[in-house]
């Protein structure tokens, strides 16, 4: 019989046939501001030793996550991490709430590691409906020192933009994952990213784009990709990931950017990528 | 040289290359409450006489939307009808707003129709900033008697939902398409569906959902497919294309509900299914 509404119940098949899972991140979206035409905004899927975590869920990315779960109710996923409120980063999680609410109502609530700001636009997304995401989530705030995350220690750095913002950094016994979010440049963000395997940080260029950052205007409160590469110098990061990719922009042109920074590997985020972890 | 970030000028290419294009509704997504993997949520693409109106926008229906405009700024969009303000419904037109403020804050405003609980959610994502709203859209409150939008007079009806809900008749020289958005049964569904050539009604069955709708539960504030073939069967339609399904419900189910109340053509709303108008 089938439960919540046709949603097949909560099993793991790949766990059930002892399929092993390589540790992983996916690309979910890799357009910042808003999405380019089927491309989505941030979101990063993480699978490592079984644990399978998202980071950010922007426009048009829950789709994406559903399908890597291979679950309509978000079934298998252990943890959410969104590093700020706006909806480039969050949208979708609202989407992701309705699952739960709608499908897996007495499932317990999935971790939501997040600023107060995003919980503050569930809220109003659901017309006030507070009951709904605390029985879908487990909220606990960022930034903050550290949290057990499945086999990660998540640790979380303010950094400076429009709205709060949390840098994070996942250490696990095999590898360390840093992320951004939306910061302009902070010396804390070559701390966050200190030897990261991949270092996935954001190259918001916009200098084609007249009047953007008119000159004195400070301070910025975005990276472009030489900043990033600058940061991943810094870090001593193996992997540098560019994303948050201005619609429209030449992603190309960041890659030359951050290259003249960082001679380590840089990757551009492209929707659907995969990268190992080790 | 580009402008706005890389996001080309402002051109139709396909009215430069003198091509013709068919009047058609293409499919942006067909999943109520919250998309299911790979698909998105309400959304419908319309082409009728050289104009292009998009009838909701909900979850994961923004990079389709620019897809089959071929623009990331979103250029050649007429109009934009919003139903109502629930996310699964208009959570992407936010996205659309970003789109058109970061890269057309001088073009003129393209005209929205939708309650005023829509531009209300819009004004939270956006934190208040009431401005870039004004500056990108031009908002006209539905429900409404009439408006000329394109080749199209719009009318609407206020049927009951949560929340305020407008179903919509758009009748050109050439064709009638009606949408109920969401809503219960309610006599004025069959008005706005009279002759339609394409009647679109949500499908929400949720019966294997236990304890969906207790017994007794009145209002009910959405359709199912066998009401939405009785209001076809009253209307005198000539196409129903049912859509808004529950995540995980088997379609081919609704659309057996439907056909036994409705003798004329019945049609699953899929992502990306394309319909030609007369």
């Amino acid at each position: 019989v089938l439960q919540g509404g046709g949603v097949p119940p909560n099993v793991d098949s790949r766990e059930r046939s002892g399929e092993r899972v390589a540790n992983r991140i996916v690309v979910l979206g890799s357009c910042g501001a808003w999405p380019e035409p089927s491309r989505a905004c941030s979101g990063f899927y993480i699978e490592c030793q079984g644990a399978r975590v998202v980071l950010d869920l922007g426009y048009g990315t829950l789709p994406r996550l559903l399908s890597l779960l291979d679950s309509p109710a978000g079934d298998g996923l252990d943890a959410v991490i969104v590093t700020h409120r706006h909806p480039d980063h969050m949208v979708d999680l609202h989407g992701l709430m309705r699952a739960r609410w709608f499908a897996r109502r007495s499932s317990p609530a999935i971790p939501l590691y997040a600023p107060a700001g995003v919980v503050t636009s569930l809220l109003e997304l659901e017309e006030g409906h507070a009951a709904a995401i605390r029985r879908v989530f487990d909220w606990h705030a960022l930034p903050q020192q550290r949290y057990r995350v499945g086999p990660f220690m998540l640790e979380s750095w303010p950094l400076p933009h429009h709205v709060p913002n949390a840098g994070v950094r996942l250490t696990s016994s095999s590898s360390v994952i840093a992320y951004t979010g939306d910061c302009g440049p902070d010396p804390a963000v070559a701390t966050l990213a200190a030897g990261a395997d991949v270092f996935i940080a954001e190259a918001t260029d916009r200098d084609l784009q007249p009047g953007t950052w008119p000159p004195g205007s400070a301070p910025k409160l975005h990276m472009g990709a030489a900043e990033a590469g600058r940061a991943a110098a810094s870090a001593r990061a193996r992997l540098l990931m560019l994303t948050h990719f201005w619609p429209g922009y030449d992603r190309e042109r960041s890659r030359a950017l951050a290259t003249a920074h960082f001679n380590g590997k840089v990757v551009l985020a492209e929707d659907g990528l995969e990268i190992p972890l080790p």
